[in-house]
């Protein structure tokens, strides 16, 4: 069984009408139907509830997914700090979309993720670079999504463990869409597309990749805590 | 002093009206032109000369750039490993364009390098998405060849240890046109622009990248032979 | 179900008394044995049948391990390279030992893969240095080994993907143990213990790592053909 | 000229009798002593001086490096926060021993940064593994420090892009002594050794591989400030 908890600031869906007519309950809800499958329980957290997303709710979570854009402030450092540290004993963790700035994944980069960003409803290309790779299993050469909201390089991250996606966009720019990180015991994978007022996460190809992301962050190892142990010589531990 | 090897095979300069117009005395002496500093010099070999690219002439050779395409099956396998030895003791490797498919960056690689390629003169946008790179200084965010061959992913490459430039395309691909290897001693570039019917070699952010690369490339360190040896216990030596 | 083939060339076990005593009927029964398990089989080939290691046969290959040492001049380099292809394509290698100097093995690296030697049967502690990694299940902190080959750095490697053991030697020399390496589709594990003369694959800390291998290198993905393709216009094909 | 910065919290040195008598003008004036030269110029900081580490000092700051141990919960939040930014424009980073804890350092990696730790006096025998690399020019194949605080994996810190040197413990134990890190615009290099009760610091290896450091570590790029652009469409820039 694979435990997913999402978190989804659900702003945007409550006073964007485009995002309203969109995600009527939430883009959370949208993740979490598609995620459905007989060895996957889902829970969800919104901004209202991020406080509720307890040290014992992670311990709990297999692999997290984080939507986030203009409440990324108002989620309490605390509640930050308890997902690092979740992701860093093994928890599973994808940030989508504007979650490149949202307070846990910055944590873990330890860099801005700063970006280059445009808002006239592109088309993005997303190119499949590594056709081996668990996540872009069920995913051809390249897919189109009609409308995006632009991002563009640099990206203000550590090299990434693996590029795997490639977004090219009509207006010009280009993006390392999608990209895995291993930090301590935990995985991570960031994947770009997900502006509130398109309908990408009704996408087909959006979907497989998310539903393969799950199993492939889902920990085989956990730690139970983070320690930096004073060890005894050995022979005598 | 950085003393600069090129080698172009130089068949579509004797053979191809465009080429010819663009090239008349050969890719490699545009390169070497533009090369020009107080403390650099330049060799140049070509097909007809390949042979003469012995160990010795290796040996004095602290950056070796490589431009080759229909003639990649006629370099000798002894010249192709041979490069790659030297390259393994510390000298640099700079490929260019169709040198993705050259017989020692194939070995160096130790993958089939395969891409997708078309011709059709598209705009290729090369973005510089390591601005704090030594082989990126002066360049600006992006900058454009109106004609290029188009490359596309996936690229059959090893994970880079850098990617500094990502081409977008005119027609919709994408490609990391600008990535760097570390193998042994030697330090790799490999740079997507370079097809023999376009003058992208007269291009001033090519040139900047190529002088640049050359800089970067060029050994701090250089192993006088490749062995395997049998250490005496720690010592005893 | 993974199909794993085990080739061993088997020179040691014939004629040296030490082998000959811990591995009677050769390494390659050793591992095929405690390899066994309801969703794996194993076939094996050894010097004298290197031949029959046909494309078709890595094609139906899930994960290739290899054990090679005073025979590696004796594999012909068109076996060398069907092997180098078939990993490309998405096969898995895992090369024991003495394989780093194997030919598949250093086709796939690109390298010289030497290493410092020494045959002092050496105690060898290798540490896990990645706890969460699908290789390192089932092992502690650290094991040790009784008696090895000592093997020392610098080991001509690329940079692997991830050093998930490295190993402390009595005499005073360390090495990167066990290194994971990705070409293309493919997956690749280097392990370095698995002297012939001292019963290192009846470890039972060695024989979890390299079961674990086995299913981590198990393609999710296999390709038909490694081809350059001459790609259409987007919306042409 | 590289304009080098060091920060040494400077408490041992008051405080314990040891390393009074090894430091007695602390660890900086040490590093500082051996950085001369016609080129480099040194500040030093301590934690009564930290808060004087102004966003101005660091600007004209190239590599900075860091030693601190009991006192990193006393560097104030604001002034890590002011370094990590410095070294995502561009700023240096060398992180000497216990720094693997400062507060700088773990917010640039991410992570825990937890190893395991024994103050037994071992004699560590450190391997330079990359001979080619900038930072280990004029080292030999290994080195030996009679005593130092022993350092033990796993090391709770990302894959780092380079690790340049490895240590052996003459207890048992192996680290990743040497590590260098990518962090946007900005170079780090994590160093193992230097503990407090040892004269670490006059040794003449060690006092080679933080020359170079510095040197590989300053800046060639530095960005003004930090900032992710709202871009305009190509061409209406």
């Amino acid at each position: 069984m694979i435990r997913v908890t999402i978190y989804n600031e659900c702003i945007h869906e409550k006073k964007n009408e485009k995002a309203m007519a969109i995600y009527p309950d939430g883009i959370h809800s949208v993740i979490a139907n598609f995620l459905k499958a007989d060895d996957i329980t889902v829970k969800c957290f919104t901004l209202e509830t991020v406080e509720e997303m307890t040290e014992e709710a992670l311990k709990e979570t297999d692999v997290l997914i984080w939507w986030g854009h203009v409440g990324h402030k108002l989620v309490p450092d605390e509640v930050a700090e308890r997902v690092r540290d979740a992701v860093l004993t093994g928890m599973g963790f994808i940030g989508l979309h504007s979650a490149h700035h949202s307070k846990p994944f910055k944590l873990l980069m330890g860099t801005t993720c700063h970006l280059g960003w445009r808002e006239n409803g592109d088309m993005e290309r997303i190119w499949n670079i590594n056709p081996a790779h668990p996540i872009t299993q069920g995913i051809g050469r390249y897919f189109e999504l009609p409308h995006v909201e632009t991002y563009a390089e640099p990206f203000g991250i550590p090299n990434p463990d693996e590029v795997i996606l490639m977004g090219w966009y009509e207006g010009g720019e280009l993006f390392r869409s999608g990209c895995t990180f291993h930090r301590e015991n935990g995985r991570i994978f960031y994947f770009q597309p997900g502006h509130e007022t398109f309908p990408i996460f009704y996408d087909e190809n959006v979907q497989t990749i998310i539903k393969n992301a799950v199993r492939w962050a889902a920990p085989v190892y956990r730690s139970n805590e983070l320690v930096c142990p004073n060890i005894k010589k050995i022979g005598q531990e």
